[in-house]
Formats: C-alpha cells, structure tokens, sequence
C-alpha cells in the first residue's frame, strides 16, 4: 500500500511559497507489528502554529526536519489493528501530519479516540472540541482569570481560537471587543457571535478606534497575532490587565523577532501582566474545558464556524489561508479525495 | 519661618540637567491648625522613579506639576504638633519631597512613626526597611515565586533593591547572577554579596557572558533597567521563566516607548511571564517583608549598603548619580546641613 506525504523541502524565509518549500512525496507503508495500528487520514486541521514548524530556531516544540512530513493534527479511521486498545473502525485523532496513512504504536501520547458527542460532528474534535476550543478555554479561564464586566479585546477574533474566546467572554457578562482583517469577518462578529465591539485591521486604525471607546480601559487581551496589533491595544490596558499571549501569526513569518515598541514600560506603570501559554501543560483540565464546551454548542450559547476543504493536493494552497485574512472558521481539509 | 524646597522648573528631556530643570525656592512656612504636625526633614531618599515623576506622560502616579516639589520620601522630625497622634521629637517617614519642612495633617496616609529597631540605623528605613527593601522583598516572593536551585538575573544588582533581591535569592539556595555598571560594582557584588556571577554592562557583552553558562537556563529576571541589557537576559530565559519588571531606569528618560525587540513571541515559545508591579499594592504584607528583612540583617544574613551625602543645596548634583552607574548604595542625603 503506498502512503502520501507532504514533507517540508525548505525552510521559509518570509511567506511559505508553496512550489519552493512544500513537496509531496509517495512511499511504501509498511506492515504492522503486534501493539500497533494502520491508520488512514480523513480530516487534517490546519493551523497557525505549523508555520512555527516550518522554521529552524527554537519555540515550544521541536521544528520539522527537511524532509520531514509536515506536522498536524488529524482524524483517522483504524484500518488494521494488533492492538488490544483499538479496533478496525475507530475513529481517532492523532498527530501524523500531512499524509494518508501512518503505523502507530498504540500507546503514542498523542492517539486519542475521538469522543466528540454523537449530535456533534466528528470534525469539531479538530476545532472547537479539540485543541482550538482548550487552547480558548484554558488560556481564558486560566491565563486571563477574568471577572464579570471587565473588557476584554481579541485578535483574529473570527478565527478558530478566538471566536470562542470571545464567546465565551459574552458568556460571562463582558464587553468584547474584536479585531479582524475584513469586512466579512467584522460583520460575522458582531451579528452572529454578539461581539460589542469590532475593527477591520486592513481598513480601520486600531489605535484610533480604541482610543475612542475610552482611556486605559482593556482589561485582557488575548493576543492571537502580535505586531502592530498588540502595539495599538497595549496603548489602552487598563490597572492590572492581562494579557494570554496565544499566537504570534503576524511575526511567525519573520527569521529574528521584529522590532517594535518596548512593553516593559508599559507593563510597569499599568502594573500588567504579559504571559505567554501552550495549551499542552494543561491537560489536566482538558475533560473540563470539551464538557463546558460541548454543553454551550447544545444549548446555542456558542455558535460554531468550519471551513472544510476537499482534496489532499490541495493541503499547502489551503494552508496559504492563514497568512492572507482569507481564513473563515477553523480550517479543515477533507482528505479523502 | 522659612520653608526652602526644590521645584521642578520644567520637564527635562532625556537626561535631567542639573541648571534649567530644578529650581531652589523659599517660602514662609504656614502655622499649624488643629490636627496637623510641622515637620523638618532630616534624611532625603534619591530613587530612580522620580525620573518618571518628572515626565508629563502617564505613569502609575501622577507626574510633579511645574513649579511643584520634587517627590520624595523623607525621615522627619515633628518639630510642633497640634495632634494627639504625634508627638514633639517623634520620627517620621513621609513623602513631603525635595523641602526642609512641611505642615501635615495627622492623617495623611503617608506619614508612618519610624519603627526601625533601635539597634539599626534610622536611615535604613528609607533603604532595606523602607520602600526598596519591601519592593525586594515582595516582588521577590509574590512575582517571581522562586523555588530553591533556580537561576535568577538581577539587573542595577548593586543597586537599593537589587543588592537585597540577590542576597535573599542566595538565602535560599538560587544561583544569583548580577548586572551593574562598574568593575567595582562588579567586586561589591561578588565578595561581599557572594553572587555567583557579576557582569559589567560597560566592559562586557551581556549576552555572550550569559550564553558561556548555558542555553535556556534562566528562571526568574528581575528587571530594573530595562533596554538591551532586558533584550540581552530574555535571549536565554528558560521554559516557564517569570520576569518581574520593577524599574525601567535605561528608558525613563525617553519620551515614548523606544523601539527594541519584540518580547511576545519568546514569552510564548518559553511559555513565560513578564509582570510588572509595584509596591503599593501590596501594603498588606509590609510587616512581614520588614520583620524578615531586619532579622536577616541582625543575623548576618544579608549586608546593606548606603550612599550618604550632605547637604539639601546639593540635592539635585546626588540625584544626577543615579543616571550615571556611580551611585552605589542606597543614596541619601542628610538635608539637615
């Protein structure tokens, strides 16, 4: 049986570009031992994150090889199985990365069955029941501690994680306050995820419009994106404001990290904090964060978004998304075509 | 009576200087009313922070007006009293700023009776026993959190707070590693302090020096100064460091924010925090933080050190050491001649 694979061919600098640095590649999967499973790729979630990957310097994980497959979370179906843990059948997520099938050993920390409730679809489990949805969860709850009434400002606020921040701030009686890169996503904010407050980066001054909803009054940030952005909201916290520094998708791209405005200052005389967190270490909340979150879809208290792509060629044109605010609701690809 | 103090004549820009931006004046001292004190400084405290008081931007208090006093806290004698609080001959610390005297009303929250224990010098209650000394204490506890056989930075380590941050790191087992201007700072910190390692910011690269004693090892950065010696220090935080920003000494002279490397994404790989604080904020605990600090001194266990000048015309002249890696030791001055 032959396996597909994107491996990464060469390291960006700048913008992945997607004939230099991606190529796909065809090998032969091999047969499986007792204690292992054959698994074959349905859904691949793509995510920010990998483009960290992608570079040789350090962040919280180890970067792809040259030549390694592409890293990513996926749902797999158990297609051959000499382990006692999982039948033919099963339904999985597992980290295999950009490719069709994989060997697993069945006690691989990152293979899970999926429990995503039955009147929920599977591929929430990439999404709002699966890494995105803790990572909004924990790093709201745990990171931000917030309290009723305070406000909170989000970045990428249509997008996977914080689109479920944001709700989930709305949830507990706080003023949120979103930031986006279109029209589109603006208008989705607000009329379908009930945001008070809304600002296109591409066409609006941040700075500007903040400075017009009042003076060192944000109270969290949950910071999906850095750069410029944070520097227009860091001007507003407020007293003792936090900020859950999730994602950096406006620097990831950048080989050493970009200069800008120094934030110590400000942290200082606004007595802030500035914590930067990964979801991992907080397993032992996952069970909680997927049961409060499952709980909310049922009742209509969080409205959840996919943008679910067809075809495993067109993985890397479909991870291009992220970089170019064309990205709308977690972005899946049905690779089974 | 005759009241002499020393005003600021206008916001400097950049470094102070000595001639255009302080200004002597005098002026006749009011007659105390029922309920208030006259008193009559003594000692004066010199800290960075008053650069930050003279500056008309936001801060976390609010700047000297042009034509008011310079800030500062003092050690008073209470010379008249129409209060049953104090006493003819009672000690003080309060913040009446750059003046000989001042009329208080008896509740005024910043007058405190001196309650140094008598076979300490009265003066340490503006140094390790005062504000310094409780903003070591405090945020060496309550930001940075440290457990035994951690590494911790100190920046200004030499300095009225550094020095005690180091030495209440070395008390309880952590590897100290100081910053300071001089090669005399350097030997102070070293011989008399016991840190383990010292650097001079004037003679040695910061960063190489850091990266000769390991990759990603540094646990806790407690920062007073700010700038590239910060950017130096972050380069090698370890995963799930802790940062307390307590003073920004190498930017107080700037205007806005100046540009430097962005810390967000290094916050993030390292999954780390950076906070600032300020000691106000936790007067809940200043018994505590004075009542170890004093018995560490009589132990032995912790030096201190002091920079005594004379003189209340030569106020501004000592203030200007802070900006210039001379100062060395709490600076006081002795106003009463």
């Amino acid at each position: 049986m032959k396996n597909e694979k994107w491996v990464l061919k060469q390291r960006p600098m700048g913008k992945p570009n997607i004939e230099s640095d991606f190529e796909k590649i065809s090998e032969e999967v091999r047969k499986i031992e007792y204690g292992e499973i054959l698994v074959e790729t349905q859904y691949l979630s793509l995510d920010p994150y990998m483009r960290g990957r992608m570079n040789a310097g350090p962040s919280y994980a180890s970067p792809v090889e040259i030549g390694g497959v592409m890293e990513g979370e996926v749902i797999a179906k158990v297609i051959e199985s000499k382990s006692r843990l999982y039948q033919k059948g099963d339904m999985v997520n597992a980290k295999i990365g950009w490719q069709k099938y994989e060997v697993l050993y069945e006690n691989e920390p990152s293979i899970s069955k999926i429990n995503t409730p039955k009147d929920l679809p599977i591929t929430y489990s990439l999404g709002i029941l699966g890494m995105p949805g803790r990572t909004a969860h924990l790093g709201y709850f745990e990171i931000l501690k917030p309290k009723p009434g305070e406000t909170i400002v989000v970045s990428a606020a249509s997008g996977a994680v914080g689109s479920i921040v944001g709700q989930l701030a709305k949830l507990m009686g706080c003023r949120v306050i979103g930031i986006v890169g279109s029209d589109k996503k603006v208008n989705y904010c607000k009329n379908e995820l009930n945001f008070d407050y809304c600002f296109n980066y591409n066409t609006q001054d941040i700075d500007s419009e903040l400075g017009k909803l009042g003076e060192n009054f944000i109270n969290m940030y949950f910071d999906n994106v850095g750069g410029e952005i944070s520097d227009a909201v860091l001007n507003h916290i407020a007293l003792f404001s936090r900020t859950a520094v999730c994602g950096q998708i406006a620097i990831y791209n950048s080989p050493t990290p970009p200069m800008g405005p120094r934030v110590a200052r400000t942290l200082l005389t606004k007595q802030s904090t500035m914590q930067g967190f990964i979801v991992f270490n907080f397993a032992h909340k996952y069970e909680e964060a997927i049961s409060d979150l499952s709980n909310w879809i049922k009742e209509g208290k969080i409205v959840y978004k996919e943008d679910i792509n067809e075809g495993f060629n067109n993985i890397p044109l479909n991870f291009m998304k992220l970089f170019e605010s064309e990205n709308f609701g977690k972005l899946v690809v049905d690779v089974r075509s």
